[in-house]
């Protein structure tokens, strides 16, 4: 090879593959076939993904007034633990379940998704595995993958490492949104388990094990290979347990919901005050000035007048956080602050309302009260 | 400070500051406020953004047939200049107005906007800044901002590096969709110009001037910050030209289009083959089977009796591209592969049509035509 054709620069040369980008496309078209709805309009739109709201053989098509729900979420530094222990799967599944159940939390049916993988150097094998499992999931929740983007970023990215996000857009009838407006006192909070530690924490969990903090890559999975007894499994298998998706079950379940929380970024007390509604002032209506709801962490909903009195006694912790705590000799508070503890959704209902929610699902757990509010908390961790 | 309490693992220590996240979000909620629209419902849905569909009071309300339109972007490693040069507000804008012409190329109006973006360690300062960026694009393009997902990844970026990503969903009256299938021999394909690079091809571009690729962060400066007078600016300046939007102005024009190719992730050649139609086969309709649209890559919407014929000197390539090609010895292929050499957005319409749309639009220059295809490429640059 001659040195002015050594010099020469291209794209393939400075890390972007154009035609492997195509190869991997014609694979994913394969995978994301099945996760398809009637609604979706193929042969259109190669820069955009289609998708017909109001057609009429199409599930969609029974809202009368309809209101679109959206959400954009990442899957964490969870990525690092899967890249380390080269499962690419289990994220995808991880993302869709988490945006289902963001939706979910104001009653939307899921309709469609999008994902958007980004690295310098993935292979084409684990791109196909992260999309096979988010093609998994939303089969499993009824949603159709219409479209995605993957990113080749030289330099950005170190290498192994990757970054996954999704969005999801769903429905729901106008009058049927759950918005926690009907709360009141008395009513009971309902906890649904998480199976494990969702998408959350993981950042404290990895400087509490030290993985995927520059390391040696051969020590940090020796680390997440240890078999615990007390877990039953080893250390990476239990963190790599997908985010559990709420909504097949609580679908038939929605008209007893008045509100609900979503365990995510962020632990119970948080999660819960941003559902309380607010205290009455007079002449509010949802539509009046609209500020925009921006879900990029927990924020302020904090509900004047009433607070949720949780009962920590009334579920079990599964053993996996009594591991992450002892290890990292972390407090109480920040681990109910940070984790989900145990607890992946939170329903309010009223005392009916809860009684048919566990008579449908019987793992649904009485875990505390809405009260009076006392104090400057919202949320009470009894 | 005790040894105790220094070995206690928190969140905050960890790399994730959920007090800090609040503070943000506050000051990112001020800031959207001003990008929203009256479909957008407030007071609901701190995990997900709401937006009522078929609000009589709102825009949206028009379409009797609504088909939603959906596209995920990211920036690229435009990003990594802009970390370089400190400017953070641009790439916001970048990201929107890709989105937007995105979907675009289907005739859709844009509704609302989700973003995500991540780092290990973004200040307070340029997350917000990144945040005016979107929340300007959006207000141009009359596009709700409503929600977003600002992620602390300890670990996976380096320190400095982000990721931003959008989500859009627009609308398009089932009867208006643009699609390519009415594309025929003699068509004329108009061209717009782009701003800059827009937001492909900056791999190549860093490789060529050797910015991003782990040297002195203050020579890979002085290299950004030198000024060519063929270009009238710096070259950092010319490179972090935003991305421009074609909305606006195309809006009152998008019924004399048969079809649009939005000229991002590669060039002119793969970006109009996606939206030539195939061949006709029988029993074809658009619902049936449904694949979705994988946008993830020029993928191969070949067109198999037709080709768009592009006359090279019928458009001004603007300076910077000589630059890149001079300074980085790339083949002319290679360049017209990459990059959009100048034209941000292809028009395919009848020759009436094109008549109506450069009366409306001057600057939209006749580029080339749609022929018989002869050869095996869809695309040919004449």
């Amino acid at each position: 090879m001659d040195k002015s054709k050594e010099e020469r620069a291209t794209y393939a040369a400075a890390g972007v593959d154009i035609g492997a980008a195509e190869r991997l496309v014609g694979r994913i078209k394969e995978l994301v076939r099945s996760a398809g709805r009637p609604e979706v309009l193929a042969g259109v739109g190669p820069f955009a993904g289609l998708f017909h709201l109001g057609l009429p053989t199409g599930q969609a098509g029974q809202y009368r007034e309809p209101v679109l729900v959206a959400s954009a979420d990442g899957v964490g530094t969870k990525l690092k633990l899967a890249a380390l222990l080269g499962r690419y799967d289990t994220v995808g599944v991880d993302l869709v379940n988490h945006c289902v159940n963001d939706i979910l939390t104001a009653g939307a049916e899921p309709l469609f998704f999008l994902d958007y993988l980004a690295s310098s150097d993935l292979g084409e094998e684990e791109k196909v595995a992260v999309v096979r499992g988010l093609v998994s999931a939303c089969r499993a929740a009824g949603c159709a993958l219409i479209g995605g983007e993957t990113a080749d970023m030289p330099d950005l990215y170190a290498p192994g490492d990757f970054d996954l996000v999704g969005f999801i857009v769903g429905v729901v009838e106008r009058g049927c949104i759950i918005d926690g407006s009907t709360i009141q006192e008395g009513d009971v909070l309902l906890g649904l388990p998480s199976s494990g530690l969702h998408t959350n924490g993981y950042s404290l969990v990895r400087q509490v094990f030290g993985i995927g903090k520059g390391g040696d890559p051969a020590a940090e999975r020796a680390t997440l290979d240890r078999y615990y007894p007390g877990l039953g499994v080893t250390l990476g298998e239990v963190l790599l347990i997908p985010h559990r998706c709420y909504y097949q079950e609580l679908k038939p379940l929605l008209g007893h919901v008045k509100g609900m929380a979503h365990i995510t970024g962020g632990g119970i007390p948080g999660n819960v005050a941003r559902i309380l509604p607010e205290g009455p002032s007079p002449g509010s209506s949802p539509e009046a000035n609209p500020p925009p709801a921006e879900g990029r962490s927990p924020s302020a909903g904090s509900g004047q007048s009433l607070a949720a009195r949780f009962d920590r006694g009334s579920w079990r912790v599964p053993p996996i956080f009594d591991l992450i705590q002892k290890t990292g000799r972390i407090s109480d508070d920040e681990m109910y602050r940070v984790f989900n503890m145990g607890l992946g959704m939170v329903l309010v209902c009223s005392e009916e309302g809860a009684s048919a929610v566990q008579q449908a699902l019987p793992e649904a757990k009485a875990v505390g009260r809405v009260v009076r509010r006392e104090g400057a908390e919202g949320v009470i961790l009894g």
